[in-house]
């Protein structure tokens, strides 16, 4: 086993990975932008370090889970970032981001004699302390062998996919697995919606819908309880990740040439449930922005005979 | 037990019906515009009858499983309609058709001292062979105290939904719970595309897709399935009904002001697909028709660095 790992972004999800590399014996270098979520791990056995470059050991693996595009160039790039000090190492990228940014990181890694992998996950803070990811990962061959074992303690082993040598293909799947999620969201809102208009209460039609074998998968079950509930806490994937998801999916839908059909209306409601004052709920609560902005006067009620 | 039932339109679905009620003793008076259907079940004990009215026993229950609107008014109205002979008795209308339709029939039935049910399922043939079809009934509450027990026959006892007193309240419902399914064909369709486009087979992604539990529904499984090997064979729902189910959203989305985001083009995917000649098809194939439409020039691959 390879003790010394360098590990940056502890958030919910960061964390809850760290913590279990922490109990299997690893020796972690935890850098955070936020110096007390590093300093929270300490307790576990985690060495705090005061930057990015700090966490990485020459030759080593850092791994990382962070927020987005910008917060990834921030611990590449500049003098305290990975690059400066990662001399032929490998840096195990965690977090959903740009295709194209990815693309743009494995060439300048390339060029500096290191390896950049992406190595996706599906799964929340929950999923991810249970051990139970999946995880879509890619880049050189002997990168990926070497950084398997960690891997193989952070998610399910039975769904951990290698998709071979291009890191992007891995953050491709991982965009095109997640919009499956909104949309199924969509789909449950706004056909709640109808049957409410004709008087059947969006509980009562999600309850006969999520009872059906053919909806019994957990982005239904779940999702479906919170849109029949009204009730988006605990906000296990929160609006604004959210957001950034959802633009990732349209961006790379423009990029790649692909139709993603029904997210930019998705994306609409995560706007318009930003603007009520959702931010902090979980994403399913677009569909109670849909159900608001679902327009009250319809044909059918405007007809005395409903003929 | 009442002995003497009408049963109209025994094709795929209907005959399936049909057979578990003549098993269970009903004896059943059958009538189908194509006459060798309703031939095809005499050997099980089925009475053929020449006419729609014919099917009738005066204070009696009719039951009909049509393919859509104009069917169900020929069966009703005229010389030898239902209507001519119902007398008191009931109709179980078993096809999804529109909305505005149901209300008309339920008027028409009302002034006619008649009752007009709409009992609409959930399942294919194979799954009302094995009693197991989800059923969403509504309209009056001493009709449907009368024909429970035939419903029972029908469909699994614990997915059989009650929906109040109107009959619309049924069809809303069903086609309120249909439009998820072609929102799930077209979400894998699209996210297959995407990860294709990167260099992963789309056979990968969906097995990966699937293999997930956030996805482990039937919908998800089985058209998964179909959509990754290409196969749209046995059509277990045609592109034709297909179409027809998918217009009646549209027209219910006008009519009730409801957005159903997502079912026009999946109804524009399923016109490409019948004029590809896959009529004949499951309407999964609308998947097909997805990945031929999507454009084979991407932003990304006229980039020589890919950056």
């Amino acid at each position: 086993m390879e003790q010394t790992i360098g590990f940056i972004g502890v958030g919910n999800m960061g964390a809850a990975m760290a913590r279990n590399l922490l109990a299997d014996g690893y020796t972690l270098r935890v850098f955070d932008v936020l110096p007390d979520r590093a300093a929270a791990l300490v307790p576990y056995g985690a060495i705090q370090v005061a930057c990015a470059a700090d966490t990485v050991v020459p030759d080593g693996i850092v791994i990382s889970m962070v927020p987005n595009d910008q917060a990834l160039t921030e611990i590449v790039s500049g003098d305290y970032g990975i690059l400066t000090r990662l001399d032929g190492g490998i840096h195990v990228s965690m977090s959903t981001v740009a295709i194209q940014h990815t693309q743009k990181l494995t060439d300048l890694y390339a060029s500096r004699g290191c390896t950049y992998l992406a190595a996706t996950v599906s799964g929340r803070p929950d999923v991810a302390a249970a051990r139970q990811l999946s995880i879509f990962y890619a880049g050189n061959q002997d990168a990926k062998t070497r950084v398997l074992p960690l891997l193989s303690r952070l998610g399910n082993s039975e769904r951990l996919y290698d998709l071979g040598e291009l890191p992007v293909a891995a953050m491709a799947v991982k965009i095109a697995f997640n919009y499956n999620i909104p949309i199924a969201i969509l789909s449950m809102a706004a056909s709640a919606a109808l049957a409410e208009r004709y008087g059947v209460p969006r509980a009562v039609f999600l309850d006969l819908l999520l009872r059906s074998p053919l909806f019994s998968g957990t982005v239904h079950r779940e999702y479906g309880r919170m849109i029949a509930q009204d009730n988006f806490q605990p906000a296990l994937f929160p609006v604004d990740l959210g957001l950034k998801d959802t633009e990732l999916m349209l961006y790379e839908s423009d990029y790649a040439g692909v139709f993603l059909p029904g997210i930019s209306f998705f994306r609409e409601c995560l706007q318009q449930a930003l603007a009520h004052g959702w931010g902090k709920e979980d994403w399913a609560v677009a569909a109670r922005a849909f159900f608001q902005d679902v327009s009250q006067t319809a044909l059918w009620r405007d007809e005395e005979n409903h003929g």
